[in-house]
């Protein structure tokens, strides 16, 4: 069966590198192409040099629409902008495509899913297993626990990390508000200081934590009486991440137009 | 509707007590009977005051089948034998029977399965909602998830404890050996001490922790390629254990005979 | 020796009545008397039967100035201008004074501080002596590691609790500032929502988690290059408190004139 | 200042190489030397191609003495015959010696002590700053807390980790034996399974997880009544110990000949 051909958005970035060496590592799929914005100094370098596995005979281009034509599917891990752009890219070309990208508003979610009319988008703001099974938990965990159990989002990442929460947190929260049955946006806590009165029955609270190097914990506790429940995920390397996203890409090449999640991926819709 | 009439055996031991001051909290449910032992100094006695909750009319005990005649359910918290004493009192008495009672044999458990074809019997190692749904939640992750991941259970109990791993751990541990279609016995690690060689693929890990007051903590521990899942329950009060045990009962009365579980009880099967 | 005559103050309100519990079960202490307000119910009635442990033959009163005269240590959980008139009240009748209200504002402190010089005052935010400890170990980290290292506090508590960060969780900071000879005002980080830009080196950033029945966990988490230390607090049961204010009591009868600490009650200071 | 000129031994092993890569990051010092065995194929390959740091400039060997003779301090992270062998190496040419190797012997440990009448030998288990800092935690706390308190350490590691429990689980409980003036030998209770009876006041419990990629956590738990501390370390990625052997290089060169360990190295002796 032929490889799957991928290509990778943002090449020279640190996630860029890290999926070109996680695709030379993965059997069954082959690095077709990379791309960069044209003003990257890496333009016209080999990408495996770029990423630190050797030459891989695969040089960084910024000419997206060549490179697609005869790609199976795109990785990407960028800026939402680019992302919609490169949907659009992906749809013109009947690529597949993999949206990695963080900090996506709720309107450019719904503009890629349109694109999923034209061709395969595979979305989600956290590509590990862990975390997909993690939020099917909680939905199921949700659902049958009352309001008599309090639910509480934590999560823990590096010092670098500029917005709060996480978007895997509002994940975990959209999971546990589907299971309850309610809005997020109306429930959600997103911070508590001074008097705050004692907490509502049905809250789903949020609480950040930053500092040193930690690539991502996040904890959802279900308090209630005199026992508690807390699901944990801990993600110890952003390798994870990337190899999420090539079993993604791998997964979508020749399925149906459609936009999908990490849950059709890795079938964890019955769960 | 006619209140649940209750008798609880081993009254004046410190579960036992427990019981009726949560017999009489609980709306729906009436203390209407106390057995203790031919030789406790508390035959006699009243059972409120036992407990703590002042007097409550009720009389303890040692003539068990006097006692369960006009009683709807027994709650039984003793020693594997009189459990199965108690078990063949309560199909002859046509009595429902909730066994909280721990360190049963695989023959005993039997045994008691028996009695399930004349009354009702619902069993179980730990009564409490929350580590009845984890026991859930471990048999479906450890389903989805392959031997890629490893798991590991961890428990930490006060230091009068005398039995490791808990019953509870061996029944998050059966649950996860459900889930993987395999034998717990034959795959469980109990212990690790010196030159163990590497962790075997596929086998199920226990970890004892002992020391001061805890009443118990369980963790379930799924360790895979950079990433874990980790799934914790906290008991904070034994009074915990009570409630689950009234639930039960309540929950048992006028039920068809039958071998139950907890998860019968929560309405957990289907998790 | 003479056992030490100790006075409960709020006796009728939870924190009230466990201390009568925990005095009856401590040697070397008994119960003097029991102070309410003159509105209370309960003036008039026996203090043990108002707390469970049956008649102690010490009535509650509203007398506080009677109460005191023949009394070595007041105990006081009760509201920061009840502690203050109560201060007042002991280094008048040259009582000791263990105060455990929450809540106490910094010029509130001052002022208890000032009747240091007439009487022994003992004030904490916490009774217990493992957060006590946990408290001289931040301050201890905090001054071994530079800001490569992030600080951060993290506290759950019970619904019910009305304010956030905990007292505890401040006393927690301020050791860390203390250890950073840094203002914990100027640089504490109390809630993150939203874009927040990346940590600044040097913060100390709180989160509060509220759910269930949860007694009070604190963990101070340095966070560094690829390594972290957690210290970690778990208050299981609030008698905790309760014997920890009735260790005080009896350390602080006899002491000289002073405003102590519960390090000084621990003997602390060394670590 | 002259840069210190460091050799690092086993320099195709995993952990040789991440060392050759660390002295590449780091300013004050220089790779000078790389060793392997003689049946190595890396011999007479530049050690910056084994690492994947790009050409150093400096050849793979197996003669030790040779490329002793003009360095600071050689790096070692082999096995304890090796480390023993180069300890001899290391004294006859007056080089420091950073001993990060495990499973040492206490008759090993010794003979490496007593070359430390001859050159500077800096050796531990662990050359984490987190860990070192713990166990100097783990110390006083135990000093300070009576038998009231149980002490427990736990600890996770990999899969592929082939001994329980680790080398730093030891020395944190050394660390406690050390506070509580106590022989641990007598004390440590390795496992339990099965009927163990009630806990013995002043045992030291250890207890081992094993899975997936976890590079190292400890935890060391002080159950008391009611309250528990808890003292954990999380190692995020494998550098952290290359960089402390790096930290312990720079700091040996020009100190006198002595037996050190990385307390002395980090300036925790006074904590």
């Amino acid at each position: 069966m032929a490889k799957t051909r991928l290509v990778v958005a943002g090449a020279s970035g640190r996630m860029g590198r890290m999926l070109i060496r996680t695709i030379d590592e993965t059997p069954g799929c082959v690095l077709h192409g990379a791309l960069e914005r044209p003003t990257s100094g890496c333009v016209g370098q080999d990408a495996g040099m770029v990423s630190g596995v050797g030459d891989l005979g695969v040089t960084v281009s910024s000419e997206a629409r060549n490179v697609l034509t005869e790609a199976d599917v795109l990785i990407d891990f960028t800026t939402p902008e680019a992302s919609l752009a490169y949907a659009a890219l992906a749809a013109e070309t009947n690529t597949a495509h993999v949206v990695g990208t963080t900090g996506l508003s709720a309107e450019q979610i719904d503009a890629l899913r349109a694109f999923g009319e034209e061709t395969v988008i595979i979305q989600s703001g956290n590509m590990s297993l862990g975390v997909n099974l993690l939020a099917a938990l909680v939905r199921k965990v949700a659902t049958v626990l009352g309001e008599e159990f309090d639910i509480e989002i934590l999560e823990m990442h590096h010092r670098q990390k500029v917005d709060a929460p996480s978007g895997t947190a509002f994940m975990l929260g959209e999971a546990a508000a589907q299971g309850r049955a309610i809005d997020l946006e109306e429930r959600s806590v997103r911070h508590r200081d001074g008097h705050t009165g004692a907490r509502d029955p049905g809250d789903i609270g949020f609480a950040t934590l930053r500092g040193g190097t930690v690539v991502g914990d996040h904890s959802v506790i279900f308090a209630g009486p005199h026992e508690r429940i807390v699901l944990q995920h801990v993600a110890e390397q952003r390798i994870l991440f990337a190899r999420g996203a090539v079993r993604a890409a791998i997964w979508g090449k020749g399925k149906p137009a459609g936009f999908y999640s990490m849950a059709d991926v890795l079938g964890l819709n019955d769960v």
